[in-house]
This record gives C-alpha cells, structure tokens and sequence, in this order.
C-alpha cells in the first residue's frame, strides 16, 4: 500500500480526512502539531483517534515558533477567544501568521523523508471566509511549489489532496457519518475547557454542522 | 524605516545578504534556525555577526522535526558528511527534506507578526544545482503563496527577496567586500569542528569563492 502523510489536528475535517485517504486505500501517516494552541486537548483526542484504529501518529511541538508568531488568539493567553459565528469578522484574530503554510511544509518535508505519495489536509469551504490559507488558491499553490521545492527527492505524481476543500462541514459530516468516523474522539472547542464551550466560532460551526446534516451530534456542551 | 525579516545561516551568503537589506534601506530582523545541523556553530557565528552591528537577532529552535525528517547528513550523525566538490552528486545527502519551505515559511510567519515588507534570502546561483529549494522556480512560488497564504494580513507589496539568486559566490564575496562583511564572522563547514575542515563541500565552495574573487580569505582551515 502506497504511504500518505494526513495532516490531523483532532478536529472534526482533519478525522474525516483520515478515515478519507484509508477509504482511498492508502497507508496513512498522520502528523500533528503542538503550536502552543490553546486548546491542546485535540492532540490528545487526535492520538486516541490514531490509537483506535492503529494508526502511525507522531505528534510535532513547534511551540517555540511564538517566539516569533504570537499574535493570535489561539496561541497568546493575553488574547481572548472570541465568541458567534465562525465566519464572522471578529474571528480574525484566530488567525497565526502562516499557519497552514508552515504546517503543511513540515508535512510535505515527512512525506518526502518516508516517500509518501501525497499529503492529505481537511481544509473546507467553510474556513476560506476567515483563514486565506484554507482557499482553494493557497492548497493549489502549495501543490505546485511542493514539487518544485523536491524535485527529485519527491514522488513525480506527488499530490497535495484536500478531499473537503469545496465542500461544507455538514457535507463533511454526511461524509464522515458514511465512513464510521467516531466523532466523539475529535475536539473543536478553542477554548479547550473540559468539555465543548458551545459558544466559541468552531463550537457553534460543529453544532451547526451536525444539525444541517441532521446527524446526531455527540458531542456534551457545556 | 521599513521592517524586513533576514533569513540567516551564519554563512557567508546570508551575512552578505543581511549588509545587502542594510543597503537597501530596510530594518532588519534576522532569524535562524536550528534544525540539528552538525555545524550548529554557525548560530554562534550569527548571533555575534548581528550584535556586532546591534541588529535584532532570533534563534528558534526546530530540532523536534527531525522526529519526522531525518535523513540527512546534516542532521542525522550515522550519515558522514561527504567530501569533494559543492556541485557532486554526492552531495545530495546533505539536502534536508524541503528545509527551506519550512524556514522560509516561518520566517514569513515572522514577517506578518511583525508587520515586515519582505524575507531577504541568500541563495545564490551555485546552490541551484544540489538543493532544489534554492533554485529561481522556488523563489518566485514562494514570493506568491506568501501573499495567497497571507492575503489580508500581509503588506499588498510583499516580497521575497533574493538579491543573489543569479550570483555566483564569487560575486558574494566581491559584492560583500564592498559592503565590509566581516567574513570571519561567519561560518561555512558543514562537519562544525573547531576550524573549518577545508575538504566538505562547503568548505571547498567558501576558498574557491574568495580564489575566484581575489579578495583575501580569512578563515583558518585544519
């Protein structure tokens, strides 16, 4: 079985991706990030998630790029998380500097290391409003600039795969809901409290979510 | 004065690199990395480099990636550094999996946190042929994912900028000499000892460049 690299953050997108590229048949290895996020809590739930299927999963702490990249509310505690919608202006600040492009480099330079095939990411419609490096521009890009960056040392065909990048997260749900993926091992909330706060953008997003695909949510909210 | 984020090695090529944003009118905030290169020596050779001219200076420490990439010469110690000539085929076990889309990557992170115009590179033409990410291709994919990646949150005039892209290091060293880089402020040699072997290919690249130049070289090689 040809070997993938599955970018996971222990969200929702990144589980459905998952369980994705296995459908896909391909052998995944999946990577996370420990970016001093506030809701740390997913890597423990994207471990678990790996765990559950065994499933390869190493965990990257590039906690010490806030030195550098620290104007985000997912990462600075001086900030607040802002509460409503997702897509609203004000989540801006739960935007890091580059964040994705930063990731998925690292990801791209383990495929090359392992000789994957592709990268597989759960970017979705939904997130282009708010984040520019979730936009079906940037995954193109990043596709093309992964082949030139390696060229010779990485697959011919290497592909940057974003299974949802123009679907919505209730599709994601129908999708995943098809797949069997267990949705109570996955984390959203960023506050990242003991159980879903239900008020932060990716909270009302996930409960939206559930309820457009009218699929049971299983997740406890505060 | 405008920021500008300086990617710095400790080599020559980057040294001249951050004189050349000087120039250029820019204030520059360097970054390097420690990526668990051998000659972890040139981030001394850095640090002394920008307090010499009292330039801010960051170090940001990215060794837990070699959990995930680690197969090369310059980060994996069972793998001896090869000697002979920069330009050999054999040289393409000191390539470190997309190592420069990463860095590159941060240091762009970086740049939006800190509100800066542009990431000064110093890649130059004699790179082209080992390391795929030093190649002009690379440098003009990188230039527009930056601002695709970033769209909003990055100056509309963004760039990256590789002032010796289609220099050779010969040219480095006269541009560099005019500019009074302190050369023996700056490191080279891939196998980090106590001087510069004078037999990696790094090493064998530095005393041709200065050869070539005719400008007096002032490192002590074994």
């Amino acid at each position: 079985m040809k070997k993938v690299v599955v970018v996971l953050s222990g969200g929702m997108d990144s589980a459905t991706t998952l369980y994705q590229a296995i459908k896909d048949g391909f052998d995944p290895y999946t990577i996370s990030f420990n970016y001093g996020q506030r809701h740390k809590k997913e890597l423990d739930y994207a471990k678990e998630l790996c765990e559950n299927i065994s499933i390869n999963h190493k965990v990257v702490d590039i906690t010490n790029l806030t030195e550098v990249i620290n104007k985000s509310a997912l990462t600075n505690a001086d900030i607040d998380v802002p509460e409503g919608h997702y897509a609203q202006e004000n989540m801006k600040i739960t935007v890091v500097p580059n964040r994705n492009m930063i990731m998925y480099s690292i990801a791209i330079g383990y495929a090359v290391n392992i000789g994957a095939l592709a990268i597989y990411v759960g970017v979705h419609s939904g997130d282009h409003a708010i984040y520019p490096d979730c936009r079906p521009e940037f995954i193109s890009e990043l596709d093309k600039i992964a082949k030139i960056a390696n060229e010779g040392f990485i697959a011919e065909d290497f592909t940057v795969k974003a299974p949802f990048l123009n679907k919505t997260k209730a599709d994601i749900v129908r999708i995943g809901h098809e797949l069997n993926v267990p949705y109570e091992l996955t984390w959203s909330c960023y506050k990242g409290g003991k159980e879903h706060c239900g008020k932060c953008g990716t909270c009302v997003e996930r409960m939206e979510a559930f309820e457009l695909a009218k699929i049971k949510d299983p997740t406890l909210y505060e």
